[in-house]
């Protein structure tokens, strides 16, 4: 029973349907009827008018936006554990031609106003330092916390005040706004972000992600991006049919709430274990070595996060009975 | 009926079952039963030890093959009608940090020795001009022509007098392949080439190519700049499959010989009229405007392919009927 | 006798005059006295309001303006033979993280309105193929021929018309505004020039250029990106002194003017010879073999440009003893 | 009396008349005979075999040679207060197209193996960090700080047990070698040092700085880099000149003893107020504001840094008078 991650998960059977029913002819890499629908599709979920890109991965999502919203010689801040900085092989300089990470701390990978703001301002204003050009924050954040819509509204305050660029990870945004209830329009661009990595892969997808631009005068050069980065499919209906089968009828968001679900299961099993609080898809927790190896022992698979803790991550197919042999293992262990 | 693209066909049932039977629970990335079995079964194909990567685009698998072939600094021979060149919005720059294309002309898209001699002849040995790192070439040629093995064998030879390293772009290898009942192993590493894209998407594959590596030695480099472009997908099971879907009992050969079959019978439909021998799946004939909108009002779709000249690109699944309806179509042109 | 190129004359004493009176404490980078001056100096010489930023040569002052005025995944018109495509072994593509040199044919490596039209026309607008974002010319081109007024302004139109930036290589922009007795202002801002790289070292500098922006706007980007390719001198002034000694009374016209007059009379030497009109600092001029080695029995030295021709460059401080042997040894060369 | 930086003191007059030496025709580039005697003269410095590219700053000499040493997709291990991650604007990503830098804590700016090996162990071995392909240290560091060869030859011991390249900011090793007494071979290549900037503007140098290369097989490589970045200069004859004016009767060292002495006594003056023991030619101390508002209105120029600190920095030239006077104020300070 593997608690690994969100992303080994199987892909929805709607989204197997869909790439079923795409199979046909059809004019090569976005001018397909599928591709054609995805802005309209992505402009009704969001309530505004976006631009929609498929992509096949959360790194080509984030860094093809980076790269349009921060000059090569610009910075970004984001925090020192976001995806971008720790587990992109680089990809944001890659994709931009050099630009910087500049990093923050914060409690479970969150960013604050202040926190940036102090980074911020112990840069010199000369050509000698990076400038920061851009904000990146992931929702919810790799340790599995939620940015409520006025978390993230008063840094897109922060943002514009500082000329920044205000780009959000969504690589789990639909597990954020099943926690909370809160509206993707309230969560983004009310709130004042710029481009959005939606991510469907972690949530049943089975290998598109959508970037999302609200900023939509940047789409000629995204597209552009993609194309020259490789991500530009030559039989792109077969992402963008997946993409429409998770937005009907609010796929995403019934499968983000069954993980979620699974998830407080667990955290209720040992609410004194907990690292940080429950509130999407991810449960961090402290168990001694001996600890991890009886659950180990027990048929769960997970991993290690650091000395003494774990991360079990659950996803929208997760088998009930595995999530609840898995909580009362939890439970037992005291 | 369409004669576009063989990029814009239905993926094979094979295929489609593929990554059905692949929808489950398994390691992320590369880690996956599926991509576990790939080196081998490519090895099989080719005769040799390979190191196989999936990706999702031809431009990614021959970009991220340059980057690890030639320095940033170096310069990469190829013909001037190239894919690499024409239409990969520049990423071999992207890719590799800003190496140039050196290109050379040739009937049909074709190198060979001599016009890469002379290039390299008329370039000083000095800092100030880009000094040649790379030789690629693709087979079929953007023209339908195919290289054989004596001729790449050539080419190889003199890539390896010149210190070059040998790329070949086999977006359609599987047609050059079909065309000339040669062995792959024949076609690539016996003649010298060190890195292949070898094409599944304009032969049947949904959204599968694969980049074979016959030096090995760049397999840690090539895993790094795939995940640092964002090609590394998470759940690389579905890539996977479908390429040993591909691959097993020869689909790719199958595939090529039906597209190739189809195209024979166009081009010998008006062999007057053609603008290159027919050899794989590609027929460019010589028509008239009057011809061209005659063909289109009769229900046929294609590229113009510079004045005068169209494009007609069969594909596995093209259709019998069709293809005979535009043999007849075309011959009643005289 | 040397007459390989003006780039390895010695500095004009005034230059090192100027270099030794700066040579006190001064603030660093471009703080000091000298430094604060150039913008103003500049502007006085071209009649209008520019930034001008010092450099070390002439690729830095191409590149740099290059990289501000086209994206990276943009490309830049030029001659084929272009200082740019040929000499700099990449560096727009490097300074801009990848850009396409789009090479135009022309005699005496000029370009026209035409053939960059035709160049643009052949590209599809579409993300597969790089769409051109600026026009470079070189003024005197590498063949020694100069654009005059309407030429430039004709060129300007273009770019204007097609949105392209408009570059202009200015190596010896001195030896064409002495050629022509045309302004600076008319040869470049009022003709749609928007960046300049004004050279100075092959003109009696040693080892300042000028990089000028007529569109002030870019000017805070190009200081940072000159500081990020290691082209920020800590101590400026020594490189700012020079560019406004060679400004004072003038001096880089009378420097161009004594070159010039030096290449005219070699020209008078052998008009029949002559490959291109002599309207700059050099003269390239055919050969046989024979011819060119009883030159160099004769104590000249040069280089070979092609087969049966050579290249004979002057230069500001051309020994006119030495010029009048050589023309006297060409004339007697029949 | 301005005790701002070394790097905006005068020229050396001997490096001024080496200048005025070299200013005659010669080969342009580094064809010059100054240029072709730099290979010599440094190798006889540092005992072994090396090759000198001159280059005109610091951030150039680290670049070139990071680059060389470092693939685009790797790290490079530096304290966080180093100049290549603090003050160069992002050039070390520039330059190798993309490269990380790994940040390590350590007093006064210094860094240790300890440290070192544990950001090394606490990045997972695998494509999605950015693994660490080289170290780089500052010696005399950012505070004014010496590594002493045993220092330095356990930090070449544990880059290479961990494969990575050794570079060192040599921009102060002139003053670290006359605080020790120590060899020049000693501190690098006998410690294991791979490749090294060799500063001579911060210690009476005009405008030339020396990248060594230990590594001799990546001249060629460095050389086309050079170029490419704009960084080979047409009169190369001028930079040659200086450094060898620079090394002739080991200018360098005495000049380095001169700035050092005068640190020196600054430090004697409130050895309680130091932040840093004085080893090089920097001088930290605490200050309260109205302290430094009492030295400024003295006449005495520096920069604040961080809070309560100020930084002295002393040149070749330091005045001795300016200096003794200083020491009386901060004396008087108590």
């Amino acid at each position: 029973m593997r608690f690994f991650s969100d992303n080994a998960a199987p892909a929805h059977p709607k989204v197997l349907e869909a790439i079923a029913a795409a199979n046909r002819l059809d004019t090569p890499y976005d001018g397909d009827e599928w591709s054609r629908r995805l802005d309209a599709a992505c402009s009704d979920v969001f309530g505004t008018e976006v631009r929609a890109f498929w992509v096949t991965t959360g790194t080509a999502a984030n860094c093809l936006a980076l790269a349009a919203l921060c000059p090569s010689y610009g910075g970004i801040l984001c925090h020192k554990d976001a995806h971008i900085e720790v587990d992109e092989a680089g990809a944001p300089a890659f994709f931009s031609g050099g630009t910087k990470l500049i990093l923050l701390d914060g409690e479970g990978a969150k960013v604050t106003p202040e926190t940036a703001a102090s980074a911020c301002d112990g840069i010199r204003k000369d050509v000698h330092q990076v400038q920061p050009a851009a904000l990146s924050i992931t929702n919810a954040t790799e340790y599995g916390l939620v940015y409520r819509v006025g978390e993230v509204a008063e840094l897109g305050k922060f943002a514009k005040e500082r000329g920044l660029a205000f780009h959000m990870d969504g690589a789990r945004l639909a597990n954020a706004a099943a926690a909370t209830g809160e509206s993707l329009a309230d969560l983004t661009w009310r709130a004042g972000v710029d481009a959005l990595s939606f991510g469907f892969v972690k949530n049943g997808g089975l290998n598109a992600e959508c970037m999302i631009l609200f900023r939509t005068d940047l789409a000629a050069e995204v597209a552009v991006r993609r194309k020259r980065a490789g991500h530009l499919l030559s039989k792109g209906r077969y992402l963008a049919a997946q993409i429409l089968a998770m937005l009907e009828d609010d796929l995403w968001l019934e499968n983000a709430r069954a993980a979620n679900a699974a998830a407080q299961k667990l955290g209720r099993a040992a609410p004194q274990r907990l690292v940080y609080p429950v509130e999407a898809n991810e449960v961090f927790i402290r168990v001694t070595d001996d600890e991890a190896a009886s659950l180990r022992a027990g048929g769960f698979d997970f991993y290690e996060w650091g000395p003494g803790q774990i991360r079990l991550v659950t996803s929208w197919d997760s088998d009930a009975e595995a999530v609840d042999r898995l909580a009362e293992a939890i439970a037992r262990l005291g």
